[in-house]
């Protein structure tokens, strides 16, 4: 395998890209070639096969969606309460937002991990490692509720984000006064989180 | 445009497996002809391009997912609290998973709507029809909560669906004692749905 490490992250990007502009059937390695405008046959000197890369794109996006340590910080100083388990949720759509191509590449993530077993493996295993992370996160902080609220919010969350990144006008309006996604995530938390 | 509805049935039926099968890229009146068994030319006579194909998709999946008549009747007959909106969402839950393969050819109509403004128009408006339908029968039949509570428990639903029919590992387990989705849905409801 290749070894220059800024060649591969490009490479992996690429592929990010390919997956959120064309689905997962069009990421193929001559695109990703294309996309990191490299020479024919370079990405297959990079990744073992199919499933390297896409192992790979879903430890990229683990990087590339991960909170700023800095942000996280910051926000961690205010009291322990519901207020800021909704700037931590809306710290989570900042990102998402932002880099919406890369969230809409681990939906396409998700969808193929459906028909190939080692990316259900391995996507499982990391999708598990970050909720597991947020229950541990949400104890150690202190924050209102235990494992059972963060659940509840991680599948709500789930469900806004996949709504507000594909169809964001099923939710625009349908709550009149609430806007979307802020006021939504503030109702969210006020149902979900106990109040102390 | 030929007019057989059982074969024109049998198409977008067709069209359901490949998008669940190959993803919204492998979704072409070829591969749509060849999945309904018929001769190659048929779909075009059927469909007048991608978009009109796509939006029967939609349609025809809105009539294989809906809930069955009777059994909403007879759970409607129980008294109207917790209890019953819970056995709703189970309903909910059970029809998505035995038609899996609608589902998730829903979820790549929604990934595809990022890249066609005429999908995301109408799978915009049939799904927002939804969400409004779904508060609408909440306020009917005097289920507790308004229609905040139906929004919140919404997107909740989406993302248990998300996850449960694409990475069940996810969640199983996640909660010790807490099986899934049954248990998950019973929590979810606790949570969001007043008591009375």
């Amino acid at each position: 395998m290749a070894g220059n490490p800024e060649r591969r992250a490009a490479l992996v990007d690429a592929g990010i890209e390919v997956l959120a502009r064309e689905g997962a059937r069009g990421l193929t390695f001559r695109a990703v070639d294309a996309g990191a405008a490299v020479p024919v046959g370079t990405a297959s000197n990079y990744f073992t096969g199919r499933d390297d890369l896409l192992r790979q794109i879903d430890v990229r996006l683990h990087t590339r969606l991960a909170p700023d340590p800095e942000v996280l910080a910051e926000l961690m100083r205010a009291p322990k309460d519901r207020a800021l388990v909704t700037a931590l949720m809306r710290d989570i759509l900042r990102r998402v937002t932002r880099d919406r191509t890369g969230y809409l590449a681990l939906l396409e993530l998700r969808l193929e991990a459906t028909r190939r077993p080692a990316l259900r493996e391995s996507l499982t295993a990391s999708l598990r490692g970050d909720l597991d992370e947020g229950m541990e996160f949400h104890r150690a902080a202190g924050l209102p509720g235990g494992d059972e609220t963060v659940a509840v919010l991680y599948l709500a969350m789930l469900g806004l984000i996949l709504e507000h990144l594909t169809l964001p006008g099923v939710l625009d309006g349908a709550l009149p006064g609430v806007d979307v996604p802020d006021g939504l995530v503030e109702l969210m938390v006020a149902r979900i989180v106990p109040a102390s």
